[in-house]
């Protein structure tokens, strides 16, 4: 039987990367030794690290007054790397809340300098971003914080937000390279791996160089933007297999056409799930119109023993993972770049029979 | 040709750790899957960062009050993360200073607080760490800090410093598990795996519960002990893989007999090089007997341009990583828990022949 793992992070990677790395596993090209016991300093690693960079300023056509970083620690501990970092003295930023990792990003940047809420969907149960009309943003501000993609609840903004000449500040963690970005807009991305990249253990920061004069000197090192973008990502040992893998999945990207055409497959595979939500009463899709996150459709049954045995029959069948995140129930299929759009099919005819039976 | 990897980090793995994990790299025991798409929070994926931890405990006796983590940013962040939580209001703390990474450690607890140095061996090089005589511990520290292996000049403390009711922190990275320890002589700690736990990209952390509570409220969640003890190293997404191989290690290790097993191991090892270096004029060890490092064995040829050339022609008979650190040059063979005797036995060979055409 084909599993389908429909998990928000780490999630479904592409198979030619699994086969490749495991053929490297022991012994990688030219080395004799595997990747794992090779020095961060030596040629083939050093070698490997800029290709994945060369790779990914092909792929989403990154300009060159931007640093490309491979960090530790997840999105998360992206959350008080920039307020440390781009909060100038005295300064404040805006955050727009959508969700949870809005939330966890807010409360930590919260703890670092003057952080405050310019937009927030809590009241509606984040079923949409806000609208412009109900965000309030400081000019003065040195940064608007957003979340791309909000996976726990399944919305996404369907563009970034309007901040006029204030640097914006983006998690995709849970939608990047899922379409074409224009990197220009931004003042610095992150993005946890294991979603739409890779796997866990590494964190792609895009940074804009102006912005690195913020940076404190009081600053401990591996919590300064300076030390890793000097040190080409390698100031300590870096999380090399991460990296790795995250270079074959972008040249794996790059193989399947680009951006533009996995824009297209996405778009494609999210329509599949969202047409059987609006052809049915018995399922109710969270996210409004407009805003549906084409990463992670998240959606409701009449009532939870519903859901419950939804999810457990869906496993028997190798659709695994479908359980929606503990703090809001109900069902959630993520669907990355590297989800396959038979897995999203096999879903579609499952949800069918499932109404059928027990609509 | 056999190669014999002498790298101080990433380092030398069991080659059953390494077949074992290409074997299971595409599809892992029990899931179809494989571990790099898995889940965090799946019952696998749960059980393989539980089973670590258990054969860790066993491994090396760790008390039942002390937290096992798994955290990123290598043994760098800890510089930071440790008097981020361990200093007490208006406290203060003590550090030994007996290499690079210790300095660097010292660095960056002087910017979060008031850290001294209460013993350094600077002024002679770093040929061997402070005597007794040399320390001025504060009884009233919140901590004493130490690095107990110095990887780039070979010194290693035999013990661990007197310290009286301190609680003693040390960065074990380059020496952990090579020999039986007491960690109930520790506060805390911590060590990057890629030396002798594993491959790049997590940090073991040892944690004595009774200093949990000395995290301050105003820490944001990542850079909180709480946070992670709490959150059973899942908190966020943690690095999956990198704990997996971690996990293999450990348990290759209790396979091979277990610390006392690898402590003859490693004295036998190192002893071949160092009773190589005591019969010749020509090479000249930089580590005084008594703190010589049994994990990397540093020494000097007559001139720098003789030390280029036995690393070049060294490199070409398959051993491989040989040269000193950048910041003192010479010759440096690390040998760390993997690191199979018969490639120490080449390397003497190697020296032998050297020192006969060039001596």
């Amino acid at each position: 039987m084909t599993i389908y793992n429909f998990a928000a992070g780490p999630a479904t990677l592409p198979a030619p990367v699994l086969l490749e790395a495991q053929k490297d596993l022991v012994s990688f090209p030219g080395s004799g030794m595997s990747l794992l016991e090779m020095s961060h300093r030596s040629k083939p690693v050093q070698g490997m690290i800029e290709s994945a960079e060369e790779n990914i300023r092909a792929l989403a056509g990154i300009p060159d007054n931007y640093h490309i970083l491979f960090l530790q620690g997840g999105a998360s501990a992206q959350f008080s790397m920039v307020p440390m970092n781009l909060l100038t003295p005295g300064g404040k930023a805006d955050h727009l809340v959508t969700g949870n990792f809005a939330n966890l990003a807010l409360q930590d940047a919260q703890k670092v300098g003057d952080v405050r809420v310019a937009g927030s969907t809590a009241d509606r149960n984040h079923d949409r971003v806000p609208t412009p009309d109900e965000m309030t943003l400081d000019p003065d501000a040195d940064y608007v914080h957003f979340t791309g993609n909000n996976t726990i609840y399944g919305t996404e903004w369907p563009a970034e937000p309007e901040v006029g000449n204030v640097p914006l500040v983006g998690d995709l963690s849970s939608n990047i390279f899922s379409k074409p970005i224009d990197v220009s807009k931004y003042g610095l991305i992150y993005a946890g791996a294991q979603k739409n990249l890779g796997a866990a253990g590494v964190t792609l920061v895009l940074l804009r160089n102006d912005l690195l004069t913020r940076s404190p000197d009081t600053l401990p090192a591996m919590l300064n933007y300076n030390t890793h973008s000097k040190g080409h990502s390698a100031y300590n040992t870096p999380p090399v297999f991460s990296i790795y893998i995250l270079g074959l999945v972008v040249k794996w990207l790059l193989d399947q056409g680009g951006l533009e055409k996995m824009a297209a497959q996405n778009e494609d595979k999210a329509k599949l799930l969202y047409d059987q939500l609006e052809a049915s009463e018995f399922y109710r899709g969270h996210a409004l119109q407009g805003n549906r996150s084409r990463m992670n459709v998240t959606f409701n049954l009449p009532n939870p023993e519903l859901e419950a045995q939804f999810a457990t029959e869906a496993t028997v069948e190798g659709l695994v993972e479908l359980k929606g995140h503990r703090s809001v129930g109900g069902i959630r299929a993520s669907i990355y770049n590297a989800f396959p759009k038979e897995g999203v099919e096999t879903l579609v005819s499952f949800m069918k029979e499932f109404e059928r039976i027990n609509g």
